[in-house]
């Protein structure tokens, strides 16, 4: 049955996964999937991404590395020291499933109703064609949700 | 580019996420999806399901919710107090994602691959039309692979 999710849909498009070392993760997930290595990519300095941690700045960066189970994005993060969700989660739970994301439109409205469900705004940034929004969901769902909206934005 | 996947297939199908009350993270995940609260299941007894943990077998059984992300399967899982791959990291790491699985053949073949690279065997057994099994993967992959395999098996 196809129901009415509050984020407009209900399909998970992405796995994010901390880990402390990019390269050596990456070549484990290319073993396991049979693929080659994909090159770790950077997210953007503060004046590009915006970052936002906990409502304040931050020139939080993180090494991303992609993988794809079917259609499904397997995002590995190595994370900088500077604040950041990504930071804070390493430290506190070690390597491991940080967030499932969800491709989403109506950014603003999305947080909206994920507050409305009891999720805390986490961090929020953009990347060169969208932005991004952590919201914290572990009291209900017991992960940390990622909203993706393609397009540009100011926050 | 389509690879060479170890365990035969590059598609997750499944997240298994641990909680302490069933019933009240399924009417959570109810409302994040827009759809009916569905029935709490329960894994079977030991005559039925042979499950052995850590090489014993073990009367541990759990409750399960299931919910769709599309078609990526979450499953919540409720463990009893019996020794089990749940009742472990339930403990150990609280409630939160517990294991990303895959639908493979041969299983044997599949375990046996999965400990080339590093894995190891924690948990296995079966349900009504299949069997299972639970693979540690933190260290190389920072996950719990499960792998399920559809049919009449004996273990």
């Amino acid at each position: 049955m196809k129901g009415n999710p509050v984020f407009g849909t209900e399909k998970c498009t992405q796995l994010g996964i901390l880990v402390h070392d990019i390269e050596k993760s990456s070549k484990e997930y290319a073993a396991l999937l049979g693929v080659p290595v994909p090159p770790v990519q950077m997210t953007g300095a503060y004046e590009d991404a915006h970052t936002q941690y906990l409502g304040k700045p931050t020139k939080a960066r993180c090494k991303q590395a992609f993988f794809y189970y079917g259609d499904l994005e397997v995002e590995l993060i190595e994370p900088d020291q500077e604040p950041s969700v990504w930071r804070q989660a390493l430290e506190e739970h070690g390597e491991g499933m940080h967030h499932v994301a969800f491709h989403i439109t109506d950014m603003e409205e999305k947080i909206r109703l994920g507050e409305e469900m009891g999720m805390k705004l986490l961090q929020r940034g953009r990347w060169n064609t969208g932005h991004y929004a952590y919201l914290d969901a572990t009291d209900s769902l017991h992960v940390i949700v990622e909203l993706l909206e393609n397009g540009q934005f100011e926050i």
